[in-house]
């Protein structure tokens, strides 16, 4: 770069790239708005079927990010370039990566990454799948493809591209605020806006006056009904725009409440769904006038497939699947799939391979099946034809039946054979079927494979409308040396794939199939994510290294930075060490969840350095100009995470409690105050159910009362995930005691698999009871989880349960703590609830207990009787294991197994009364059973009940010996099942043994 | 032009051509406005001292002026390209011209015009001259010297370039449509903007809710309020923006009544006012960040002035004052202040010439001073020097201060003399004072001069803050061949002038004063009017002919056209012949006062012709591309006229008349409807005072009813001049009687000196009611003309009052019916107001006579006892300047006057009584009085009075001859007073005959 672009000149870079791409070139609207798709430009035009190429500025107001012009790149007002793309033009990211070489920056010389950010307001029913790109790990531009739009399925879709010009443009200057940037070559940024921005923050949190913005708002929606209930469109939308501008003011001023924000939301839904209607409708009335613009659809690309030579002998087949970067579960699931359903395929159509393996990056999955035969083996079949005496004439000559059938069949006239079964006969064809060659087979079958490919969430892209995570670009499909013609969402195959995007992603042609590493591999490609995992470690561990430190293990983000990457280079970065004056947990969060920087710390204390490792996408050329990057980007955060902890700690943790009636925790059960609330009446009720001590119990009260305070404060708003752990040390610098401080920590763990738990009583209460308040109120409302949508946690909370109390050997029945629960709820919960609930919660405890290794069948016993006391549940499971790996583990089952058996299906319960039966055989089991009764209570442990149970094993045994129980007289008969009840009622609510297996 | 640039063509390349001059290049605000200038990038920036360049596009959103997409041009929502160049970069017109270049269109192909559009917004306490720009007739831009900007001064001055953009890219794209202008080259403006314009129109017209919108606008305003109370200038222009828009919509709506409007306006003008000094004073905080940005002043480019060698003989001087084109008025004017001003200079200093010559041009107002002395002639002067006794000593020598005379006076001791003056003794001294040289004096005296010129409208333009009616850019000061240094208004003088516009506006080196007409001749300019007037007069009547008919006389169109080039080149164009199904004035209207055409009307009939002759400034180059552009604009005037017609003739003219509500007339005395309200009344009483039959008044009262319904009318909204002439149109249309609709149209009459008057009474009584109202009323409130100002006409209104009372020669006396009207005012009138009025009629009437040749004394001596009844006195004026003329008439007069003289300063009057009076001369009198007594009454006309008092000259002599009137007995004397006084008494109310000359 030479002299580097004003704001104003990337503006108009912008407008001639892609207006000479041809995209009508509009106007920011009249209307505040909070980002460029609020346009009409936008939200109006991706309805509907007709095509719309469009780019724009946008100044977006987000009178909530205002920081008082304190920050370097956070502001109330930003700049956004929107492009859309209607339909998808196929080539998408090229375009757009072609606009910033427009903007003169070179993809060869910086990290420009496509990292999934998927799009959702459930308030303007609108959703869709993207990324954000990210250029030297600054959030340059959003990139979305539009799958449903004010509650309207996109056909076809739109593909979105929203710059945020502020920071590519800080980038291309170089300047490390947003207020130095030039937006003229003479006038700055700070010149032009840095006065309104301190402003309007002034405005929007200080000074707006709620009452009449509250009534602007309802005139605002009254206009917006009447002018749709008269069929116009855009003057509704103008003051559909005014009112989500109101509501943004009023919400940034806190002055929404939980109940008014969801009566908002579901009004502005209302206006949107409606709104977007009726511009359907009226472009439909107009017979959408743009369909004549519909882009003539470019030629399939793909040259005809090749003359197929089908190989002589077995040979490597190569699938690249070429998509649009994928997110990293939806890579690591179509890795898996392919690994399982390629085998599967190739059996099922008799394909024989030596090996199949399956790799892959976020742009391909790669599968490569070596050894494959070239075709099916041949196949003789017998078919049974007609009757004989139908096939045959009285001579033995066939008949024209029987010719039709030979025919049929295409077998000459002589392979017809007579046979005879059961004393039917029927001619019978022998028949060779030919095998049919692999290449014809897999053109076949691979569609039909790829369409089996599942994702949580896919999309759609082209017209006809398949869905994948993301775009599927191109596929390769190569036996050996030949390409392996076949089709899917419009791509057709070749031996075409695409290089390293630093490179350009060049075409790179593949000679065949088995030199399909090595070619990869000679453009800078590590297909294989073991591989690059490899790499990532040793090249991060040295880095940190050089630094003094090393990398703290986290295998996640490991395997999240592997499935970014093709090609890992990575980078040492390093930040000002003043920033570690912050609470550290705060500069590692920001550097793992914002940035997936591996933190450094000190290779013998583990205190954080100033240091970070980054993986960069491509090798090393000009990776300073990469790691300036990456050092600004999180410069950037750090400042923001100070600013909001400087704001934080100017006041006590209390104080921020008022504003948690801002937060919903759920609609109809209030706001995060309310369940704050909750849980200070909660939290002493669990603590006395566990026993804690009256200081204890105090300390209960006072971290329920501030256990969600930190909820409001700026920094936790931020980085979510710091909650708890700011909470506590906002507590210690409120000067609230230490073991409140812990508490209000740890009633959040445990916070993810493997996490600590809380080692304080306190905290267990206030935990369980946080939890216990969510499952209950969330399942009386219709939340409880369904598949795999479980938004509020809850499996999580109930598995949460399930360890706390086993971690701290707590017996607890989870029953009556419910019912507390339910008795303070906002709504009416029913028994039913509870149960589900308590159900719930077993489930998890089974999939835990199973997790560790126990045996299904002692799991089941277990939780037969137990589920609703974790504890207790876990406990026996632990017993019953050591029970069952016995050597005469068997003499008891049978013995016991016998007395249930014959009493399991009995409807009517019987009372054993000694006197009526004379059989000694009788009154010796009724003896153990005394002896075995007394040492035994509902409660007790499965130990005991085993120990208890033993020594009945020869007075059962003689008693079946001896005694007929199903007597024919009714009344020694019901006797003598009334004394096998009894003994089967010893074991029961502690364990059931005949879920066990030999039983 | 090849292809031509489509919309956003347009846009970028002006986004280009501003941003590589300089400009910031800025984005639309995101506010609904009016206009460009509401961005706070203009409103506010323009503001204070520092510096500011920026260029931006607007849409402007006008209520009003939609048209349901019905109109090829008129929108509610249109587009503007805004420049603003602060300060004046001394150059702008020509960067102006530069930017439309850079669309391609050559200048020299085009007649590309500056029209004088002064812009003033009293709501908003700005204004600013300039002009608009007309490309072939069609106006594409504004441009305006922004003199105030928020009731504050502005320093430095603004440019403010405000392109139509819809208009330019119409014309780029040759479509008579705004709705066929392609956007991008494939949508066309139909395509994006037709189907919401017709929306808004719908909201606009039909539905906005006009409580809410008041309510709205109410908050809005509060909102403004409390940002301003906390010193936040942004959120508060935000809310102001807003509050114009909700005005704007609720004016469109029909909603706004003249007192909600006054109310308005003065609550934005309020705040339009606060948010100005808000901004200043901030900026002075903040110590004017942007003065560092000032540009450097470029450095004077006229050259140093050349070696001034003074002419040894008489020679031509030429002074040619270069401006930015001056408005006609400010033109003619100047010419005729240098033709006066310039040998009054030349006197004074001694300067002897044969001849001054003024002309000029639109851009350059030339004198000529042929045979100019190369300098004053020497002078002679005698100087008075100290007392002889202090010159000299006893010896007669020269004491010192003799000597320090001398030395002062320039001249030898010997050259004193001593002068002897009643009796005192000085001592003189002789001295000859070279002349100075011509060149020398015009150097000094011609800035001054400059400096002297008076307009009623100037304006400021750089940091010298001089004032002209437009920026003056260049002066030509040659005397024979030498330049004459000088310098004004920040211009130094030089030899170098300036060519035609369309040619590029070339530099021309002027060798000498002499050459000047040949060298302008040369290069195609016109610097003389005169001949201007007669090439274009010749050139449009031959166009005419060859049309076949010729063109209306209008002296004022041909004075306007004259002086809006400087190279006239007619052009003959044509319309549909469709329109003429228009009224014709309507078509006439729009020629001439919005075009400036000239109508072609058939030769003998005098009926309009579908034809028009415009005058190009240019020569004939392009011709078809400039009459291509003449046409289009014509069609699209006589589009709008008839789409007005065909909404207007929807509905009867009665039902216009609730939309008067809407009108003011003025905020205390209400809205047109009150005024039309008052006319119901007041038409009546007039028609009774005039006689009127009964059917008369039966007419009068329904003219008076629909007499201002036209003015809600869409096409005298536009066409105000049109008034009263469309009334009676969509009166006949309507079904009125004929008389009815001749009343409406004939109360206007007339509307300019040398209209036709009405010719009906029921005309005649409702124009007079209506200027009565008027008069009344406006004086009234205190806005009775003053100096030149006359907004509401008043002048115009009573010398109607004049003219028709004795055009109908209707004796009437005017303050009986000022008492009338007077009674119905909705604020109290007090006796001396009406005196005011009378008077105000008086001194019309008094102009009036004077104009139709009657001497002054006869006029006030006529006036002066009857200037209350115009048609009285008008007669008696006649009647008197007949007498006056006669041979004998000193007789009378000298008779009459002897009587007077000796009465007049009496301040008592008495009785004569014969009795006390026993002389027969006074007896004899005192008979010749009762006889002319009995002719008269203070109603008689001059001509009764004068026959009256012709026979008592006699009587009249003798009574001085015998009788001495101041007699010592006071009984005798006032006795022969009161005689006298009596006969002085006979022409009372009639006329004064001692204003007479020879009185």
């Amino acid at each position: 770069m030479t002299k580097p672009l004003s704001f104003q000149e990337v503006v108009m870079r912008l407008d001639r790239y892609w207006a000479d791409y041809g995209c009508l070139i509009w106007q920011p609207y009249s209307e505040k708005m909070g980002a460029g798709t609020g346009n009409p430009a936008t939200t109006l035009r991706v309805l509907g079927p007709e095509p719309w190429n469009v780019a724009y500025v946008e100044p977006s107001y987000r009178p909530a990010d205002g920081r008082y012009a304190e920050n370097p790149n956070r502001m109330q007002l930003f700049t956004q370039y929107q492009v859309i793309l209607k339909p998808d033009p196929g080539n998408p990211q090229e375009l757009y990566l072609g606009s910033l070489e427009a903007l003169g920056i070179n993809m060869r010389d910086h990290d420009a990454r496509f990292v999934e950010d998927n799009w959702e307001s459930p308030a303007l029913g609108s959703w869709g799948l993207g990324w954000e790109v990210w250029l030297d790990g600054q959030e340059i531009s959003q990139y979305t493809y539009f799958q449903q739009a004010g509650g309207l399925t996109t056909d076809p879709v739109s593909v979105e591209l929203t710059y945020g010009l502020e920071r590519i443009v800080m980038y291309l200057q170089g300047v490390r605020a947003v207020w130095d940037v030039t937006w003229d070559g003479v006038h700055s940024y700070r010149d032009i806006y840095m006065r309104s921005e301190v402003e309007q923050c002034t405005y929007n949190f200080e000074l707006a006056d709620v009452d009449r913005l509250s009534q602007i708002y309802r005139l605002y929606e009254a206009e917006a009904k009447a002018s749709m209930a008269r069929g116009l469109v855009i003057p509704a939308y103008d003051y559909i725009l005014r009112c989500s501008h109101t509501f943004n003011v009023l919400d940034a001023r806190g002055a929404i409440g939980v109940t008014e924000r969801a009566s908002y939301f579901g009004r502005m839904r209302d206006l949107t769904r409606q709104i977007a209607r009726l511009y359907v409708e009226q472009r439909k009335e107009m017979e959408f006038p743009f369909a004549k613009y519909q882009p003539a659809r470019p030629a399939d690309k793909a040259a005809r497939p090749e003359a197929y030579i089908a190989p002589g002998q077995p040979s490597t087949f190569l699938l690249e699947i070429g998509t649009e970067e994928l997110p990293v579960a939806d890579l690591t699931s179509a890795l898996e799939q392919l690994q399982a359903l390629v085998p599967e395929v190739l059996t099922a159509n008799r394909l024989a391979c030596e090996s199949v393996r399956v790799i892959g990056t976020p742009r391909r999955q790669a599968v490569l099946v070596y050894g494959l035969a070239p075709g099916q083996p041949d196949r003789t079949v017998e078919v049974q034809g007609p009757p004989a005496k139908v096939a045959l004439d009285a001579e033995g000559n066939l008949t024209r039946a029987g010719q039709g059938f030979a025919q049929k069949q295409g077998v000459p006239v002589e392979a017809l054979r007579v046979v005879s079964d059961g004393g039917k006969s029927y001619v019978v064809a022998t028949r060779t079927d030919p095998g049919r060659l692999a290449g014809e087979l897999l053109a076949e079958e691979l569609p039909r494979l790829l369409a089996r490919l599942r994702f949580p969430k896919t999309m759609r892209w082209n017209e006809l409308n398949v869905t994948f995570p993301r775009p599927l670009r191109w596929l390769v499909a190569l036996l050996g040396d030949q390409v392996v013609p076949l089709a899917y969402a419009g791509v057709s195959s070749g031996r075409t794939t695409r290089g390293l995007r630093p490179l350009g992603s060049p075409d790179i042609e593949l000679a065949s199939a088995d030199g399909y590493l090595a070619a990869m591999a000679g453009h800078e490609l590590v297909v294989d994510g073991t591989e690059r995992r490899q790499q990532i470690g040793a090249q991060a561990e040295a880095l940190a290294a050089s630094a003094g430190g090393r990398i703290t293990a986290d295998a996640d983000l490991m395997d999240e930075v592997t499935n970014l990457v093709e090609r890992p280079t990575a980078v040492l970065g390093s930040f000002e060490p003043e920033y570690l004056a912050l609470p550290h947990e705060v500069l590692i969060t920001a550097m793992k969840k914002h940035q997936r920087y591996f933190p450094v710390v000190h290779a013998t204390s583990g205190n954080l350095l100033p240091s970070f490792v980054a993986v960069r996408n491509g090798d090393d050329q000009s990776l300073d100009v990469v790691r300036q990057g990456y050092e600004d980007v999180l410069r950037a955060r750090f400042a923001d995470a100070r600013f909001f902890y400087d704001q934080d700690t100017t006041r006590p943790l209390e104080s921020f409690l008022p504003r948690l009636d801002t937060l919903t925790f759920q609609e109809r059960l209030g706001s995060m105050l309310d369940k704050s609330k909750r849980l200070e009446k909660l939290a002493p009720t669990v603590g006395q159910a566990l026993g804690l001590s009256q200081a204890e119990q105090d300390v209960t009260t006072r971290a329920a009362h501030l256990s969600k305070a930190d909820l409001a404060t700026q920094l936790v708003v931020e980085l979510t995930s710091l909650q708890g752990f700011m909470g506590r040390h906002y507590a210690r610098l409120s000067g609230e005691d230490e073991a409140v401080a812990t508490a209000i920590f740890e009633h959040y763990l445990p916070r993810f698999a493997g996490d600590m738990l809380p080692e304080t009583r306190p905290g267990l209460a206030l935990g369980l009871a946080n939890r216990l308040d969510s499952l209950v109120g969330l399942f009386a409302v219709g939340l409880a989880p369904s598949g795999s949508s479980d938004p509020y946690h809850l499996r999580r909370d109930a598995l949460g349960i399930v360890q706390l109390l086993i971690a701290h050997n707590i017996s607890l029945p989870l029953r009556p703590l419910l019912a507390e629960v339910a008795a303070i709820m906002p709504v009416p919960v029913d028994g039913q609830v509870l149960d589900q609930v308590t159900d719930f919660c077993g489930e998890r405890l089974r999939g835990w207990l199973r997790e560790k290794g126990l045996r299904y069948d002692v799991v089941d016993a277990v939780l037969a009787e137990r589920a609703g006391n974790p504890y207790s549940a876990y406990r026996g499971a632990g017993q019953l294991a050591a029970w069952v790996v016995r050597d005469d583990w068997m003499d008891l089952l049978n013995a016991y197994g016998r007395c249930i058996r014959i009493v399991r299906d009995q409807p009517q319960q019987f009372a054993f009364q000694p006197s009526l039966d004379d059989e000694p055989a009788t009154a010796a089991l009724w003896d153990a059973l005394q002896a075995a009764r007394v040492q035994l209570t509902p409660d007790s442990d499965v130990d005991r009940l085993l120990i208890a149970l033993w020594p009945m094993i020869p007075a059962i045994d003689r008693f079946f010996d001896d005694v007929l129980v199903m007597h024919r007289d009714p009344v020694l008969r019901e006797n003598r099942l009334g004394l096998l009840q009894a003994i089967w009622g010893l074991s029961r609510g502690i364990v059931d043994l005949s879920r066990l297996e030999g039983f």
